[in-house]
C-alpha cells in the first residue's frame, strides 16, 4: 500500500510542507527510517534526527520551529503523538481486514454467525456457536460446543474455546491460548492416588478484554471464571478455575493465579508473579515482577513486592540491608571480641 | 438436557421431598442457583442459602433436619457431596461423549483406530499410529508418526504428539500441551556457537494421567522421559529430557524440572518451582510455591521452600528474621556505638 | 529401519569385531540397551555395562582394551562419542526425512514454496509467503501474510507465524511457539480503562535459530524484534516486544524478557529468569536460575543471580549469611544483655 504526503495530510487534517506527492509504503521510526518510509517526531529527545532522516515524509507537531532545513516532506498536525496513533490503528486495520469464510473450515449446521465475518481455514465451530457480526476467526481455532462471542472479537490461529464458555465484543485474543480447560482439581483416594473432580462450569470474558499467546484460563468447577471489561493480560499466564478478576487490570507476563482468588479494579501485576488460592487483592493494588503473594491484602492502592509479599518500601528496606548482610555479621563478630575484650578487663 | 426430581432421586437412589416433577437443566453452588437450577448442601457453613436460595432441587444429606420450610425440591441422600460427585461425572460424561470420525480429518491408512472413538476435524493421525477404544482427539490435534495411545484417552483441541511417543490408558490431556519436542541439548563448538545434538529418545505416560493446557514434556536424548501412572501435571508446565516423575505426583502451574532429574511417588510441588538438572527428589517430597531447587533431597516426606531451598521451618525461621533485618541492623549500629562509649571509659 | 554391523562401520569408517551380520533397529543406552540395539561406550564411568549389555552392536574407542569377552559385536572408531552423535543426526535425518504437500492444506496462489519442501494436512501458507528449499511445515501450521522463510528450516505441527515477519535458513521451530503475535502495550486513558497501541512491526529470526515448545515472541511495535544466528530458545519462554538478542545466546526453560531489553552474544540465562525492559546485557553475562534483573549490567563476562539480581559472589556470600540469619539475631541479642550487664557494671 502506497500513500502520498496529500493523502495522509488530508487523513488527518494537517498541513503538508514540502513534496506533497512524495508516497510511502511503512511507517519507521525516524532513527531507522528509510526513504519511502513515514516516520514522525513527538519526543524532543530525537529532534536531532529530523534534520538526518531518509524518511520520505515525518509528521510533526504543528508549533514546531525548524532549526535548519529538511530533507522530508513535513506533516503538521496540533498533536504528532496522537496522529500516529490515528495511523497505527488504520494500518492495523487495514492488515487484519480479513473477511469471508476459508475452505476447508468446519462449520456445525447449529452454529449462528453473524455479518462480515471472517473463518479462516481449518477453524472448528462447533453445535449451538454463536459468532457475532465483524468478528475474525483465524484458521486452525477450536470453538466448542455452546460458546458465544460477541461483536468485533478477533481469536487469532490456534485459540482454543472449550465449551459453554460466554465472550463479550471488541476482545482479542492471541494464537495458541486456551479457555475453559479444566481446572486443577483433584481429591486424594485412600490408596495415595488422585480422582478427578469433574469441573462442570465456564470462562466468562467480558467486552475490550486482551489474552496474550499461549495464556492458558481455566474453566471453573462450578460456576464462571470471569474476565472483567478492559483487563489486558500478557503471554503465558495461568489464570485458575473460579478466579475473577475485575475491570481494567493488567496482568504481565508468565504470572500464576491459583483458584478461587479474586483481583479488583485496576490492579497493576508485574511478570512471574505467583499469587495463592482464595485470597483477595483490593482495587489499586500494584505487584511488582516475581511477587509471590500467599495472604489478603487488606488496603486498597498499595505496592507490594517480594515472595513472600511484603509492602514494597519494607522490601526495599530488608533489600538494602540484605545487600550489607555479610559485612552486618562481620560487625557482630568484631563486637563479640571487643565485648570479650572488656569483659576480660573487668 | 432437562432432568426431574424423579429422575434424579432415582439415579441417586435418593428421597424426594417436594414436587418431584420440577425440572432442572444446569447445576450451580447453592449461594448463585436460578431457577432451573440443581443445587446441594454439603458443608453447614452454606446452610442459611437454603433457606433463600432459586434453586429448584437441592441435595442434602438424610439426616438434615429442616429449621424452616423451603422452597426447592429436596433429594435426601446419606452423603450430599458423594451424592453431587457423582452427578458432575455423569454430567461431564453426557458432555464430552463425541464418537465418530469428522471430516476433514487425515488418517493415515497405516493406522490402527480401536472402537467408539472421536477424532475430531482437522486432526492428524500418523502412520503406524495406534489409539485404543473409547478414545478421544479433539479438532486440530496432531499424532506424529509410531505414537501409541490407549483405550479411553481424551486429547483436546490441539494436543501435539510427536514421533515415538507411548501413552497408556485413562489419559487426559488439555489443548495445547506438547509432548515429546525436542530436549534442548546443544554441544558449544569452538566458535562460540552451538551445535545441536539429536534427541532421539521418546516421552512415554503411564496410565491414569492428566496433562494441562500448554504444558511441554519434552522426549528424551536417548531413552525415555517418564510420566508414570497417576501423575497430575498443571497448565504450562516445563519437563526437560529424560525426567522421570513417580506416581501419584502432584504438579501445579508454571513448574520446571530439568534435564535427566527423578522425582519420587506422592510428591506434590507448588506453582512456579524451579529445579535443577541430574537430581534426586525423595517420595513424598513437598515443595512450596516458587522453590528453587538446586540439589538432591536425602530424606523422603519433607516439606522445602525458598529459593535457594532449604527445609520448610528454617525457611520461615529466615523469613520472620528477614523481616527483621533493618531493626537488626540498627540495633548492631547502637551496640557499636555504646560499646566504643565503654571502651573510652575504660 | 534395520542396519547390519557391516553398514554402520562402513559408515563410520570403523573396524567390525565379531558378527559382521548382526542388525540393530534402534539406538539405546549401554546401561539400558536390549538385543537389536546400538549402543556406544564413551564414558569410561560406564565400562562395566559393556561386558553385561544385551546390545546386538557396541561402538568402542580405537584403542579400547577388553577386559574380558564381550557377547556384542563391536565397532572401533577413532572417537566413540563423536560417532555417536553422527549416528544420531543420521538417524534424526531418516526420521524427519518427510517430503510433498499433505491434503487438505492451504497454500494461498501468491505464496511461492521451494523445492523439496513438506507441507503437513491442515497447515496453512497465506499470501505472499515465501519458503525455501527443503524446509518443512509439520501439520497445523500457520504461516500469515508476507511472511519468508528460508532453506532447511523446520516448523514442528502447530507452529504460529504472524504477517511480515523474516525468517532466515536452518530454523527448527517446535509445536505451539507463538511468533510476531502483538506486544504487550496498552495506553491508560482518563478513565482508568486503557487503550491498546497498534503493533505494526515484526519479529526477525536469523540463521541457526532453535526455539522451543509453546515459547512467544512477540513483533515491534515499530521496527523488529530480533534473533540473532545461533540463539537457542528453550521452552515457554516469554520475549517481548523491540527485544533484541544477540548471536549464540542461550536462554532456558520459562524465562521472560521484557520490552526492548538488549541481550548481547554468548550470553547464558537460566530456567525461570525474568528480566525487566529497556536495559542491556552485555556479551558473555550468565544469569543463574531464576533471577530477577532490574537493571543493565556494565561488565562483560559475568556471573549474576538472585532477586534482585546481585554479582554471583556476593549473592552467595549473602545466601550464605542469610542461612545464618536466626542465630545472628540471636548473638546480637546475648549482645545486648552482656552490654547492659556491662553499663550496670560501671
Amino acid at each position: 500500500m502506497q500513500f502520498t504526503a496529500q493523502e495522509i495530510g488530508s487523513l488527518l487534517n494537517g498541513k503538508v510542507e514540502g513534496d506533497a506527492t512524495v508516497s510511502v509504503s511503512q511507517l519507521a521510526k525516524i532513527e531507522e527510517a528509510t526513504a519511502g518510509s513515514l516516520s514522525f517526531l513527538a519526543n524532543p529527545k530525537y529532534e536531532q534526527y529530523l534534520y538526518t532522516t531518509d524518511a520520505s515524509i515525518v509528521i510533526v507537531n504543528d508549533d514546531y520551529q525548524l532549526a535548519e532545513p529538511v530533507k522530508a516532506t513535513l506533516i503538521r498536525v496540533p498533536n504528532a503523538y496522537s496522529a500516529i496513533t490515528v495511523l497505527l490503528d488504520l494500518y492495523n486495520k487495514i492488515k487484519l481486514n480479513k473477511t469471508g469464510i476459508e475452505q476447508p473450515s468446519f462449520i456445525h449446521p447449529s452454529a449462528k454467525i453473524g455479518e462480515n465475518v471472517y473463518i479462516g481455514a481449518f477453524a472448528y465451530v462447533g453445535p449451538n456457536v454463536t459468532i457475532g457480526n465483524n468478528s475474525r476467526i483465524y484458521p486452525n481455532c477450536y470453538i466448542a460446543d455452546n460458546v458465544s462471542i460477541g461483536n468485533n472479537v478477533t481469536f487469532f490461529s490456534g485459540v482454543k474455546i472449550y465449551f459453554d464458555c460466554k465472550l463479550g465484543n471488541d476482545i482479542i485474543i492471541h494464537s495458541g491460548a486456551v479457555i475453559g480447560g479444566d481446572g486443577f482439581g483433584f481429591a486424594p483416594t485412600g490408596d495415595g492416588s488422585y480422582q478427578k473432580i469433574s469441573q462442570i462450569g465456564n470462562v466468562v470474558i467480558e467486552d475490550n478484554v486482551e489474552i496474550g499467546a499461549n495464556t492458558t484460563v481455566d474453566r471453573a468447577t462450578m460456576g464462571s471464571t470471569i474476565i472483567r471489561k478492559g483487563v489486558k493480560l500478557d503471554n503465558l499466564i495461568q489464570i485458575a478455575h473460579n478466579v475473577e478478576i475485575d475491570e481494567n487490570t493488567v496482568v504481565a507476563a508468565q504470572t500464576g493465579i491459583s483458584g478461587s482468588t479474586k483481583v479488583g479494579k485496576n490492579v497493576i501485576i508485574g511478570g512471574q508473579a505467583g499469587i495463592v488460592g482464595h485470597i483477595n487483592i483490593p482495587n489499586g493494588t500494584q505487584l511488582q515482577a516475581k511477587t509471590g503473594l500467599s495472604r489478603s491484602i487488606k488496603e486498597e492502592g498499595q505496592k507490594w513486592a517480594g515472595s513472600p509479599a511484603s509492602p514494597y518500601s519494607e522490601h526495599m528496606r530488608s533489600q538494602v540491608v540484605l545487600a550489607r548482610l555479610p559485612e552486618l555479621e562481620k560487625k557482630v563478630i568484631e563486637l563479640e571480641k571487643i565485648i570479650a575484650g572488656l569483659k576480660g578487663v573487668q
